[in-house]
């Protein structure tokens, strides 16, 4: 078995036409391919139908905040549903994820940790691969811990590591140790931290990213169930990692870089700071306030996503609900309605 | 910083009624603990007021099967709910974990994998503590790969073991490698598995589990998005695993028996097989005969609870609706209220 730390060619992930390549050998002989934590199969689907038209994908926490940027998205880029439709959540079945299609965006929830995140993306990119999508790019907008970086701003990892500072994902496959380099798209990141504004209200830091396997012991908080150190130890080990470059923590990049980078698509991890870990461990900021903040990973990527598609990055493409053509007379005619009984 | 490998004597876990000392000396010295994950706080909630009674436990990965269970459990117990009142999921504004209480049992949805899991073990016994349950018992529900087992089989763990056959949890904390053994209550786990009946459907297997970082590669599947290794090499591993004890394979209970070991409190896995994995690597089984299976898991924990509780195992304290005393009378109230309009 390879360590997997060599990749080919990036010629090698894609097809001519810019579909992906599956570097598994064994899904072309199998007679469907049943995506199960999705609810989706490729015998059961018309996956191409569905699907071929994704050009995003973009992946975070929780259901409710990826419902939030299904709707966000679809102002944002101006698309329109038929009269009478919503959005539907397309793996309610499974009770794991939820998904939802704006046209060429796809939106997940991932749940925590890696083991979440990489069975998702498994199923994503076979999904991307039965598909037949072109060079498609995958986003994670996601909250964090910031390492000397106060709360409300973005960062953007360049790169991930693990708890022991190690670059890549390790993985017992088969009883042996595997390893899968965490790299990011560099040109992705770069091209994401020029998209800040002057008047935004976030910084925007490219850095390295530490991602842990939990998120009290694992992060030295000293919050947890358990605590075996004190606050030096803890402020010792964050200063340490900070003059390594760590800029955040949190819970899935490793696995989302290493992930993306073996699959040969772009990917990058635009996450919202929290709070600053060198001044605390508890997130105590209300939440009204948090929920401003874990729009601004959003804000970003949609500029990205509406610039990747020729429309100005400026402007939302629409400002009132879909087929309202005027707001005011809408919510008098919503008024009158409820009042009659 | 200690290694985790000694524990100090199950005394000391306990305060001398019962309640959880916590292995964490800085609780005790903060204003309030946000219990973030959950959406409930020291300072906020009369945690001792809400959860003093609870005695069991029970967790499982989705949110609906959790919620099922508190449902299920509530018929089982006979507990009663006040006239107009139904079950709020506690932490839905989380949007994490679901969250039930009935009575002396606390149902939660856990997610999929170890870093989600084990932050909400972390707050649960720190819930745990702060509410003085007594002598808490903690059941994860699960399903699983059976290894020489057939699907629709249960498992109960005696111990876990990772990818590597290491029979802890590893986890980096402040920069170095932390190891703790994955013991389970083998006196728990007996009698679990003597609570079968004969007209059982399923046989209960006691046995290693191993437990994975990965549903894919992790587990040796085929049918992932990578795969760099063939179906004989496979095999090899799940023989080999198999001549070594494991009966199952699922990715939680290395944490579940780690955390609860070292927070002194007596846990069981029970999970059932959906498939064998010597046979196969695709759930294809229909889902209704897959929501069957996973109910057994629920029917052998109930009867667990029952017993402990006091109450006949053989016999749901109910077996229709709460405050419905003539089912056939009830259900056509129902039907003639339905037809009025």
């Amino acid at each position: 078995m390879s360590s997997g730390d060599k990749r080919e060619e990036e010629d090698n992930d894609r097809f001519p036409d810019g579909a992906l390549r599956l570097r598994n050998p064994h899904i072309s002989e199998m007679e469907q391919d049943i995506l199960y934590h999705l609810a989706l199969g490729s015998g059961s689907h018309d996956l191409q139908e569905m699907f071929s038209d994704v050009r995003f994908v973009c992946m975070g926490g929780t259901p409710k905040r990826m419902e939030q940027f299904a709707y966000y998205i679809m102002d944002e880029i101006g698309y329109k549903l038929p009269a009478g439709t919503t959005l539907l959540d397309i793996s309610f079945q499974s009770y794991r994820y939820s998904m939802y299609k704006v046209g060429p965006v796809l939106c997940f929830s991932h749940g925590m940790g890696i083991p979440s995140v990489g069975i998702l993306l498994h199923e994503v990119i076979k999904l991307m691969y039965h598909a037949k999508c072109r060079d498609p790019i995958f986003f994670r907008l996601g909250t964090c811990g910031g390492i000397g970086i106060e709360g409300g701003n973005l960062v953007i990892s360049e790169s991930a590591v693990d708890g022991l500072l190690q670059p890549y994902l390790e993985l017992p496959v088969l009883g042996q140790m595997q390893r899968r380099p965490a790299v990011l798209d560099r040109q992705l990141a770069h091209d994401l931290k020029n998209l800040r504004r002057e008047d935004d209200p976030f910084t925007v830091t490219v850095g390295k990213t530490m991602c842990t396997y939990d998120f009290y012991e694992g992060q030295g908080r000293l919050d947890g169930a358990f605590c075996d150190y004190t606050e030096e130890d803890k402020l010792a080990f964050l200063r340490k990692i900070h003059a390594e470059n760590v800029v955040n923590m949190e819970m899935e990049s490793l696995c989302f870089a290493a992930l993306c980078h073996h699959a040969g698509v772009r990917g990058a991890v635009v996450c919202v700071t929290l709070l600053n870990r060198l001044h605390g461990d508890q997130v105590s900021t209300p939440k009204e306030v948090l929920n401003k903040w874990q729009e601004y990973p959003q804000m970003l990527v949609a500029r990205y996503i509406k610039k990747a598609l020729g429309l100005p990055v400026a402007v939302p493409q629409r400002s009132h609900p879909q087929v309202v053509k005027c707001p005011r007379q809408a919510q008098m005619v919503r008024q009158q309605s409820a009042s009659f009984e």
